[in-house]
This record gives C-alpha cells, sequence and structure tokens, in this order.
C-alpha cells in the first residue's frame, strides 16, 4: 500500500481530550476518530489492527473446535423478560421500539438468543459438547465512556457460549477455553494474567478475568506473583489455579498475610472473562436434552468473552514508547514499513519502487512514497510503529545498502539491497 | 471438519412459513434460524458462506483502490438531522435514546457519519481521490419483512463511500465501482444486470441497481435483452450505458416500441445499487477542501452498496434444484464434501480417514463421518449443495475406487483412490 494513496491522519500533537497513551497513540495515528461519546469510527490503520486480532482469535478457537455463528444485534426484550436479564441490565442496555411498537435491545452479549436457538436446534445428546462463538459489536451505555477504546460505549466483543450435558464436561469446556485464551494473549505479544472474579448479572459461581498488567488498568489486583512466570510455562486451569490471583470483589486479607513478599498488588486491564453458570438459561429457556437412557437434562453452560476493540488499546498500553506505538508482529497493522527518505532521488525512487513491488508478494508493506521531510518520514514511522522498517536514503545506497531497522529494540543493520528479502 | 462435530441441524420437510426457495433450503440446510420478524441468527453454514461472500468483495474492492473502515452502527441522531436524513428516513430507521436522553439511531447507511470523519480528518486536496468502505450489520425497520434473507430487518451490507474533488473525477468513481460491481457478481457465479435506477432518498441523479434475474424477485426490469450478453463480454460502463435497462421508475414507453422483440420483461432481485450524488452531504456538513489555487472545493461523492446477506439468497434463487441448493464453487461453504458411506465397514472408515486427514491441508473439507443411512447421507449432501462431492462406499472400494461427483451437473467419475488429489 503507497502511503500517498492512503488514508492516515496523523495529529503531530498530543489531543487534549485523552489522558492515556493508547488512546492518544490510536488518536494520533489516525487509527480511530470519535463520532460521539463513547463511539469511534475506525479508520483503514485500526481495522487492519481490529482483524489481525480476530484472525488470531479465530485461528485459536477453531483449533479448540469451538463453531463460528452470527447471533443478531437486534434482539427481542421478549427473551431478555424470560432470563430475567432485561431487568438485571438496566440502563447499560439501549432499549428501543420497532415501528409496531415490539420491545427491542441493542444486544450486549448473546447467552439468551443462542440458548433459544440451541434449543430449536439441537435435540440429540450426539450434538453436545458444542461451543460456538462470534465477534460482533455491542453497545453498552456507559454512563461515563471514557479512555477511548478502553471504556467506549460500542466495542467489538468475541463472545463463546460452551453447553456440556453433564457440569464436569462444563468445566471440560471452561478450561479448555481458559487455556485457548492464554494462548490467544500470547500470540499478540501479551501476558495476560486470569484472575479470580464475581459472576455478576451472567450468573452462576465459577469465574475469572484475564487481565493485563497495567498502570492505567481500571482494576485492582492482588496477585501471587509467582503466577507470573508460571503462565510463560504451562498455559493451562490446573497448573495455575493454585495461585492466589483475585480482584477486589475476590480479595482475601488471609492469603495477603500467608503470601508476603510474594504479594503483588497491580492494575490490569481486563480483556478476557469466562464464567460457568450451571443451567440458569437452559432452565429458564427451556433447553432440555433426551439422553439414551430416555432421561431429560438440561445443559450446563459457560460463556467467554474477549474484548477485541479493547485488545487493540490494551496492546498499545503495554508496548510503546515515547516516539509511538510498537506494534508485536502479530497484530502490526502491516508486516514492514518501507520508507523511501528522498523521493526526487532517482536511485532512491527506483530501488523503493523495486522493492515494493516484490516485497508486496510476500507481505503486507506500508510504502511511504510521500514528498515529506526526512526527519517527518522518520517520525510517522516510529509513531505508527509498525514492526519492522526498511528505509532506503541516498547515502547507504551509494554502497548498495539498505537500512532494516527494528521498532521496538531501534536496532538497524545495513543490508544488501539485493539480498534483503533473505533477511526478512 | 467432522459432520459428527459440526452443527446442521437438517430440517427434512419444507417450513411452512418459508414461500421462496432461497428461505426454504437456508432454513432447511441449518444455515439461518429466525429470532424474531425479519431477525435472523446464522449457524456456522450460513457464517462460512457470508464469509466467502465477503472476501471476494474485499479482495476485488482492494485491487479497485478501496480502502476499509468501519463506522459506528449507533449514530447521533444530531449529524442525520443535518443532512435531512432523519426526516427523509421516517420509520424505516430504528431510533433509541441513550441514559442521558441523547437521541441516537441504528444506522441503516453511514453517508453522514463518513462525510463528517473525513472533514475532520483531510484537508489536503492531495488526499483526493478516496474510496473507503464497511462491511456491517444494517437495520430497516421494513414494515411487513418477508422471504427469509431478501427482506430481512438486520443485514449484512457492503457500503463504499467515494469523495472526488471535481465532477468528472466523481463519474470516474462511479464507473470503477460499475466495472468492480459486475466483476465481484461474476466472480460469484451469478450475472447481474446494471439498471437505470431512481436516486430516492439518498439524493442525486446518477444511479443503477444491479440485479439478479430471477421469477421470484421483487423488482420489475425492462430490459434490451442484447444486454445479458454484452454483460458476458464487457464489464465496463461505457460499454453497457446505452442499453436500455430501467425499472419501473424509470421505464420508457417509446423505447419499449422501438425495441420491439428484444425487449424482455424480468423480475430481479436487487443485489446492488450504487448512487452519484454530488455534493448533497459535502455541503450539508462542511466538508471543504483548498485546492492548490487557495480556492475551496466540495467534494463530489457517490455511494455504493451490495446486500450481502441478501447475495446468499440470491445466489441460491438462481442456483438450485428439486434436491437442494447447488453452489458455485467460490462461494461454497466447503470445497468438498467427503461422504463415507458405510461407517462400519472398516475398510470405508480407514480410506475415509486417511483421505480427511490429507485433503484438509489444501481444501475445506465436510466430511460426513455420521452413522447415518445411505440414502440420508447422499440427500443431505445434495440439500446443502457443497460444489464437489467424495463418496467413498464399499462397492467402488473393493476396486480401489472412489466416486467423484460434481454436485451441478450431478456427473461422477470414478477415480483410483490413490489419485484423487490429482483430480482436484
Amino acid at each position: 500500500m503507497r502511503l500517498t494513496n492512503y488514508y492516515i491522519p496523523i495529529l503531530r500533537e498530543n489531543p487534549s481530550e485523552a489522558t492515556i497513551v493508547s488512546h492518544r497513540l490510536m488518536l494520533r495515528c489516525g487509527m480511530i476518530r470519535q463520532v460521539t461519546a463513547g463511539i469511534y469510527g475506525f479508520l483503514p490503520l485500526g481495522v487492519r489492527v481490529l482483524n489481525k486480532i480476530k484472525n488470531i482469535i479465530d485461528k485459536r478457537l477453531q483449533e479448540a473446535g469451538c463453531l463460528e455463528v452470527i447471533m443478531p444485534t437486534v434482539q427481542p426484550a421478549s427473551l431478555w423478560h424470560k432470563t430475567g436479564r432485561y431487568d438485571a441490565y438496566g440502563k447499560e442496555t439501549l432499549r428501543m421500539k420497532d415501528r409496531h411498537e415490539n420491545e427491542l435491545l441493542f444486544a450486549p452479549t448473546a447467552e439468551d438468543v443462542i440458548t433459544e436457538i440451541v434449543s430449536t436446534t439441537l435435540n440429540s445428546y450426539r450434538s453436545f459438547p458444542k461451543i460456538l462463538y462470534q465477534t460482533s459489536w455491542k453497545f453498552r451505555d456507559e454512563i461515563r465512556p471514557r479512555f477511548g477504546l478502553m471504556r467506549g460505549r460500542e466495542f467489538l466483543m468475541k463472545d463463546a457460549y460452551s453447553f456440556d450435558l453433564t457440569e464436569a464436561g462444563a468445566v471440560q469446556s471452561y478450561k479448555l477455553i481458559y487455556s485457548t485464551y492464554l494462548k490467544i494473549f500470547e500470540d499478540m505479544g501479551l501476558t495476560a494474567v486470569p484472575v479470580r472474579a464475581d459472576n455478576g448479572v451472567i450468573g452462576g459461581d465459577l469465574s475469572h478475568e484475564f487481565h493485563v498488567i497495567a498502570q492505567t488498568g481500571e482494576s485492582e489486583l492482588y496477585l501471587d506473583k509467582r503466577i507470573l512466570d508460571a503462565i510463560k510455562l504451562n498455559k493451562d486451569f490446573d497448573s495455575l489455579k493454585d495461585y492466589y490471583a483475585a480482584t477486589d470483589e475476590k480479595r482475601d486479607e488471609e492469603k495477603h498475610n500467608e503470601l508476603g513478599e510474594n504479594l503483588n498488588v497491580s492494575r490490569g486491564i481486563e480483556v478476557g472473562h469466562v464464567f460457568n453458570f450451571g443451567t440458569k438459561y437452559s432452565e429458564s429457556l427451556n433447553l432440555q436434552i433426551t439422553l439414551p437412557d430416555g432421561s431429560k437434562a438440561l445443559p450446563n453452560m459457560g460463556s467467554y468473552g474477549i474484548g477485541v476493540s479493547r485488545l487493540a488499546a490494551a496492546i498499545i498500553e503495554s508496548s510503546h514508547d515515547e516516539r509511538g506505538i510498537i506494534w508485536p508482529a502479530s497484530v502490526s497493522p502491516f508486516d514492514i514499513m518501507l520508507i523511501n527518505l528522498k523521493n526526487s532521488d532517482s536511485a532512491c525512487r527506483e530501488l523503493a519502487e523495486k522493492l515494493y513491488q516484490s516485497l508486496a508478494t510476500k507481505f503486507e508493506i506500508l510504502y511511504d512514497d510521500s514528498e515529506d521531510a526526512v526527519g517527518s518520514k522518520l517520525a510517522t514511522a516510529d509513531l505508527i510503529g509498525i514492526s519492522r522498517q526498511i528505509i532506503i536514503g541516498p547515502k547507504n545506497i551509494a554502497e548498495g545498502k539498505v537500512e532494516l531497522k527494528d521498532r521496538k529494540t531501534g536496532k538497524s543493520e545495513l543490508i544488501n539491497a539485493s539480498r534483503i528479502e533473505e533477511f526478512l
């Protein structure tokens, strides 16, 4: 993609409305623009990052046997009355009436509707277990939307739902997603800590939140700090379950005394949440399955969310420097930023065009072919934070070399222009 | 994907609520389920078809230089008041208030919000022309939702918006999208006819609808029938513009007399609509660009829609037989359906497992590993309509052969099991 054809409206100054670094950098890089409080439009660079995150999630969930569905955004309130969620959610849910005065709502999650659809489509015990998931735009009418995508009103969420015929099966599904989540976050270059949490209005009594440790996090976390190393070694529930790690609602003062200097009090950004809530929804929506012996079972369920748009912000909170974003390669909006420092120099231009043509068959390249000044080009490249840069300038080209720079370490090597593909 | 792990709730009988074939077959194949009037959930097979359609559109639009964005689903009514669309759209638009009593709406299209965002992000003439697009769920509160996805209330739409500094440039963008649309529909195995249409509430005076000819279409079309051959040869505006082709609102009786036996009166399903509407939105939202000579220009705009979920239905309307759907290969939910007719036969099972493992590295395979009866398996495969079938049965296996069947022609060949990959 040529920068001159692309759409990255850079802000050179920090926007005053943004108080945290991810919000500031997403605005400055032209990834997002606010339309009204807590509601954003995504520009091309922002869309590419969301797509990268979604693809990582899709791949891992599908490996785990989850099936993709799409539940409607607008749902009938009648269904939410049956499960009691209409009243429980209160003003956070955006409600409306259609032209025939039917009550509808903009779904914040889909437990009700997916249970209803499963109850009309699956009736044999042979069809279970099942884990269904979707990635879609949700709405929560926050009283005070803030921090950009971190606490927006409209947000992209991946939500999954598991259906098992036994309680033990449901726990297996829970553990499967728990471990899949740890892999997903690692794939994005993040360490996310699973923390015991409250089930809240979803219901049930087993729940974990996944938190990225960051000073700007809104949640207070209490951790046995040894869990941070353990996560790096073992991404499964049973290896991690005995480490103390709790949100404020689940804090345990006694544990804190026991842990002594192993206690770590941190702040975290919640990027995932998993719930096991038994038969709450299968009961209220009458999802019954006939077992081989003729008896009926109510499937045990769980639900599992990942905040996709919030993750884009959380990755920036945990990976940036004073010059801008540092995208981990797996979620970098492009693989490589190719920068021609001097467009008016014909040798530079010819090499840049040639490299762009040949590399674009194998990599996603953003090619700065603009007439901007050298300093501005380098600042833009560091600001938008594509993980690798190839820099072409008159001085190096005289020796047949180009500069290959790693955005994270800032380290450069001079490479023979003809051998650049080998190095990538 | 093993059928026993998958989620295709087949209906053996025709559902009484479905009066057209696409609605009937999508319900029977377990692609969709209705949640409430005009609002559907998509099950895995339906999601795969939507994803295939979306990918074809993405590829062609990106080739044409269009950039993907995501505009919010929920938009402030204040913006719609500025462009006059709030009143013009009337009851078709789903309206709501947030907890602070701000008026919001569920966007049916995004002309207003995208013009507003462009006006705050692009101010140099060098940034134009631009074509931005998104694929997202829209809502139109139809009085009488019907025909399944054909006239649903919540639907998946690809909408694109062009911004040009001159009228001539805007016509070029219009022609570019017009020709890109013809390629997109051809990629999906469809012939879609561009037909002069009314601009309606979008505004402007140049507009075409793209129609798939089908008896179940809701629109009456008047065509110079020679356009049908011309589309096959030339997918550009200038080659096609002189053929008479009009919707009911644009019919011209004089032309009908001139055309004589070349007049074709058909019914069509509208799958795309393109509009050129000049400066209507740039004017009302004050999108002004400074030109090199210091003067100001209001960009000329166009908007361009494709009904993604409706296309899934339109493809079925134009490609099915009495046994079920016949997916064109490009939108088939899987590349190949692998059918083991006799699971209890160990030679069959071993070969089926072996082929599944090896083919799954190169193709998307749906593998019927169920215990169902032979007749039921073959009927299911024809009903869901994956474009190619590999059938493994005891009789052929004795000779080391498998059957390779084309869903469309119904023709089979017996192929040496060891050579199946060569044939695919």
